[in-house]
């Protein structure tokens, strides 16, 4: 209780001080913000040794409390790896600003002239899992959209989250920048976070980044208006004009190329009329890479003496493994049907040389990123050419997709007059 | 219990019937929604009598619960109200259709195509506790931008919007559209309408409008993404250079043209240099049109003698009646940080002749729509020239301002390749 109490008044500290500094950094001009993002990528490399030193400390506790490898890989920094994060700031300092820009501009009969303009979005609050370098990727991109930033990272990365902050915080002071543009949340118990969901007072939009459970406890109790991100169930329709060779290779890319990603490819619809062709086809092209699960339909299995039977769940199932989910269908209405049904809306594709059925596919599928014969891989706010991303949504509102710097912009209408009055 | 479980019986078929139409829906040219809206028109005016028995009705109940005259008043409906409503509809079919639009488009070095367009969100929910034509007028808005819609108004408008859901329904048989695109909760109670915030499965976006008391539950317990809408505690600062005739005329029409609504203004800043000249001009202004209370802070009180002292409370209150609260500063700056403090970021007003303060104002303001010079009162679809509107928003997400149809739609990203992989 008491704890809990404690943890209100840091939120309520940081809130006020997140606050506080929107206002200054919507002021802000372009170069004033590339000057200190340069600065901040300095500074990480100034404080290399500190920052190592608190990484090794996470990393201590990770290998007591029995953090298997793969983990472990991810927490570990190394000169090579804080070189990257300080390349990543520079590369943020060079992108286009996304703060003023004309979006629209019109004149009214009664002589009001109204201009839509891009703006900061104000606080924003980020909670994720990954990696200690998400600290200062999602500050820079925040930043340079002119936002203020309150980072709630992981348990497992506490210490190198606060030792990249503190260097970035250092940084901002140097370059006469309101250093509050970046806070993280040092408590990582969860109650804080749950509070920290239903700071609705002081912050604009949260983004929640990492497991489903984390998306879900947001989704359920944040009172912030959220952007939901990641889950990707993504399907690949191969129709029975596919061009075998492009379906082959795209499938074996968008399923094996990375396994652990929302845009890799989770479960394949294929028509009929094709499958007895494609699928030996396909374990072929597979076996190259990595052995790969099917949980086929009936006909699936018939065809590929190896297949499992899918159950209903899996083609609602994102694996993020060696796993494909698999079932037939007899028209492209019928694979559009399936695909609206199971999909998180993140990204599908349809292989087909049929221009008619890419076309409806094109429009019925009610998903972020629709490909026609092209890897569902691509959606990513580097292959899209934003020049970085904070995240991919998989919701409706604001933005969809990949978002980038202007993702992180919202806009407002000034309108001028000369006394006009209704 | 058993309420519980048939409600959510109910709330599920919506659902399903929404999801369903919403497939449709996004198929739908433009020509054949335009000749559905006429249709509804058409058939508004054919089903008159049967409506204004629905809407009798609810007068009769209205004035057996002892409802005020106002509220009776807006509640009412007679030949001319619904011959306004489908004029409404006739109005919607000839706005341009905000679907299907190319927003961007450009070509990757590795030749993937990617066009970003305008979709419609899918199912909207709207709850709102307003007069009856709100039930058209919403339906029409969201399907124009392709939309389904579950629609749940107020209880004491529940025979009347059963009698116009129909009407529609009916006219959109006849003009061979999926009848779900619209589609009424009959059931009236609380717990039905917490259910149906929680309805994320089958509701893409949720939109409350009406009370404060409303929007509040809605954030509190919505698990549908929700747009914010309507509370307007809007400014209007008088800086020292202000021409005392457009700014007496701005005030005098921002608080007076019409009291209840979410644009009209409740507060005023008063550069402290201008005060003893402005507040007796704009105390004479008000004078001829309503008796107005104004409460101040001690300058004010002490140049009006009239004035009522002002609570700290006063300065956030949105008091949708003739009270003006008004507190005088000694600069810009400290007009700016009063404001963005007590705000609700709806609409605030600068009026100047200082086009250096006037930058200031405009940038530094965090509001939904700035003004120079001119009343607050033109936040607004119509004034804006939207054609309509469903809501001014009042977040930061998705959308800001006035909210017409192209707000009521989203866009995906089609991506069209011949064969790449990562």
């Amino acid at each position: 209780m008491m704890m809990q109490k404690q943890n209100n008044l840091l939120l309520e500290r940081l809130g006020k001080g997140a606050c506080a500094a929107k206002y200054k950094l919507q002021t802000l001009s372009e170069e004033e913000k590339n000057r200190a993002l340069r600065q901040a990528a300095d500074g990480l490399l100034a404080d290399q040794k500190a920052i190592l030193a608190a990484n090794e400390k996470d990393m201590d506790a990770g290998r007591e409390n029995g953090m298997h490898a793969g983990m472990l890989d991810r927490l570990k920094l190394d000169g090579s790896r804080i070189e990257a994060m300080a390349e990543g700031l520079r590369q943020i300092a060079q992108l286009p600003d996304p703060v003023g820009r004309e979006l629209e501009a019109w004149e009214r009969p009664n002589g009001l002239k109204i201009n839509k303009i891009s703006v900061p979005l104000g606080v924003i609050g980020i909670i994720y899992e990954s990696r200690p370098n998400v600290t200062a990727d999602a500050f820079a991109l925040c930043f340079k959209a002119g936002n203020a930033v309150i980072l709630k990272g992981g348990r497992d990365a506490i210490y190198s989250n606060m030792a990249i902050t503190a260097s970035i915080r250092n940084s901002l002071k140097k370059a006469g920048v309101i250093e509050d543009a970046i806070q993280l949340i040092e408590a990582t118990d969860r109650e804080t976070t749950a509070a920290f969901m239903r700071c609705k007072e002081y912050i604009d939009v949260l983004i929640p980044r990492g497991s489903a459970g984390l998306i879900r406890a947001a989704v359920e109790n944040s009172t912030i208006p959220i952007i939901e991100t990641g889950t990707g169930n993504c399907h690949i329709f191969i129709d029975e004009t596919a061009d075998l060779t492009k379906a082959v290779n795209i499938v074996v890319n968008a399923k094996t190329q990375r396994i652990g990603v929302c845009d890799a490819c989770e479960s394949l619809v294929i028509h009929k009329n094709i499958a007895a062709q494609f699928l030996p086809a396909l374990e072929r092209g597979l076996a190259d890479v990595h052995d790969v699960e099917i949980r086929g339909d009936k006909t699936v299995c018939g065809i590929l003496p190896q297949a499992h039977t899918a159950q209903d769940t899996d083609y609602g199932t994102e694996y993020l493994d060696y796993i494909l989910s698999a079932v037939t269908v007899g028209s492209v209405e019928e694979a559009i049907a399936h695909i609206n049904r199971y999909s998180t809306h993140h990204s599908e594709a349809i292989i087909t040389e049929n221009m008619q059925n890419a076309e409806k596919f094109k429009q019925e599928i009610d998903s972020a990123c629709v490909y026609v014969n092209a890897s569902t891989r691509f959606t990513d706010g580097f292959e899209f050419g934003f020049g970085g991303e904070i995240g991919i949504s998989t919701q409706k509102l604001h933005a969809r997709g990949p978002m980038g710097l202007r993702e992180l912009t919202t806009y407002k209408y000034v309108i001028e007059g000369n006394g006009q009055i209704r």
